[in-house]
């Protein structure tokens, strides 16, 4: 594990925000954590659980922290990164010597800050985002000067619920964490990042994020939809909310618990990730047709080679 | 617990059958447990396992057992179950006086064999089974005279995995086990067949047989059918294999579990439940096309609500 003990800022502190803040200031690689957190409720919780040092303000988040992550849901974050990297600019013009917007501008500079920059020697501040999306995210910030600055990633990790409350340690052990469009980051600020999520216990993975959207449509967010459609439909049927209870076995539980999960997280998601979303949905409703001709149509055959196609699952997931 | 111990005879050793004959014994509720296996590998790996005492063949097993268990797919185990009663019928007439096949039809002899039977002091024999759908299987045998000595039961349990290597402890333990149209038992069949489950650790249900197969179509056979056709989108779309393993969160990994679930079971289970399951099935692709014009307009609002509405499961499922 790297020696130096960063100022981490946690911009959100749901599940994916503080589940990082416990285990990297539980491991060492924070030195201190503030967090950052609209909703006074959670924001006292996430004290109380002991998730980070400090609730700060957004603004003195960005101001003092070394790396700030954003763990807001995707909607917010597309408008928050660009604008954290501004004040990122300010704050180093406002320590080295003043330049002005027009050289904030100049990305030679903004891309070489390395050699012969004016910089402090605290370093340059690095802001990530955990969000599931990173299309939208990554060509918000594409042509910022600070670019290099910012690393987008996907920790691929979760459950269904949300909060401070559903913060635990351990959650990103030996999962994958994607690094979008990495290319567009600085390689300090890709080090540093690749860093944090070792201490995290997670493996690599890069993609360009066109790439890590479509993948997600087919792996995660195909899933929420069908567990929302599932919960829709026995809640419509099924008037008594008894039967379910008594009758819901293992299968049904697993099936239907991504409907838990919270509005504000995947309103923006399914929305951002419009059209792959829709390609995969349309894939998935011809798949239910044809599995619904074959029931209607009593032949046994056809529903036992479905199946039989399905199993193969099996191989691919662990 | 009770104190007498029975001969089981467990037809079809594979998830449910195995794990039942595990604890029965384990449990002190079974003297001995015979097993009937066609598959001779199955049966050799039951015996090695340690699931059953004796692997007999399906005539010794109907012929010694006190309570007889066919753990079979519910296409064959409709067939069985009568033959199985048949076979009971001539066994008792064996062993009493012979009594001839017109009495044997003869319902008022077969529903009071309690009061100046001939049967021997064994005890009746019972046959339960385990299957998934039970209208058929109760239609199937409804007349039988010897329908008394039936309990149709479905314990609500298993995995998405299939075979003797599947069988576990404890599997049973805590979840819910429905006894279909259960006035068509003998009380004295009843009370040693809920001594079973009580065994097994498992919450009686009692519904007649049509509203089973409305529920479970909702509770456990539309679960399976979204797997299915979730397993066969990913696999179609995701030409790189490697993708599906890297990015797969637990999400999918539990969305998409039941696709592993053995086609021998489920094709008769979705012929049988056909008509609760089509209907299901619509309501269910009528949410996923609710679902995809809401994301198509960009509804952000209408998406929030369908989210919120589905979220209301959390109040219901633990």
């Amino acid at each position: 594990m790297s020696e130096i003990r960063y100022t981490v800022g946690v911009i959100g502190l749901g599940l994916i925000g503080g589940s990082m803040a416990l285990d990297l200031k539980r491991r060492g690689f924070a030195d201190t954590v503030l967090g950052v957190e609209n909703d006074p409720v959670a924001a006292q919780a996430a004290l109380t659980i002991g998730l980070v040092d400090q609730v700060v303000s957004y603004e003195d988040c960005v101001a003092k922290a070394d790396i700030v992550v954003v763990a807001v849901p995707v909607g917010t974050a597309v408008k928050m990164v660009p604008d954290i990297l501004d004040r990122f600019a300010a704050q180093a013009a406002g320590r080295a010597e003043p330049f002005s917007s027009a050289s904030l501008r100049d990305p030679v500079r903004a891309n070489a800050p390395e050699k012969g920059s004016a910089l402090p020697a605290r370093g340059e501040q690095i802001v990530i985002d955990v969000c599931s999306t990173k299309e939208q995210i990554c060509n918000a910030t594409k042509y910022h000067p600070l670019r290099r600055q910012f690393v987008s990633t996907h920790p691929m990790a979760g459950t269904e619920y949300s909060g401070p409350w559903a913060a635990q340690p351990g959650l990103f052990d030996g999962r994958a964490c994607i690094f979008a469009d990495a290319q567009e980051s600085a390689p300090s600020a890709l080090k540093t990042i690749g860093q944090l999520y070792a201490v995290l216990n997670m493996r690599p993975l890069y993609m360009n994020a066109s790439q890590h959207d479509l993948h997600t449509a087919y792996v995660s967010h195909i899933s929420h939809v069908t567990s929302f459609a599932l919960a829709l439909t026995v809640l419509e049927k099924e008037q008594d909310e008894k039967h379910i209870f008594d009758l819901a076995s293992g299968g049904f539980s697993s099936t239907v618990r991504l409907a838990k999960s919270n509005a504000d997280m995947w309103v923006p998601i399914l929305a951002q990730n419009h059209d792959n979303v829709l390609q995969v949905m349309d894939t998935y409703i011809e798949k239910m047709q044809e599995f619904r001709e074959a029931i209607a149509a009593y032949d046994e055959n056809k529903i036992r080679e479905l199946i039989a196609q399905a199993n193969k699952i099996k191989k691919i997931l662990r």
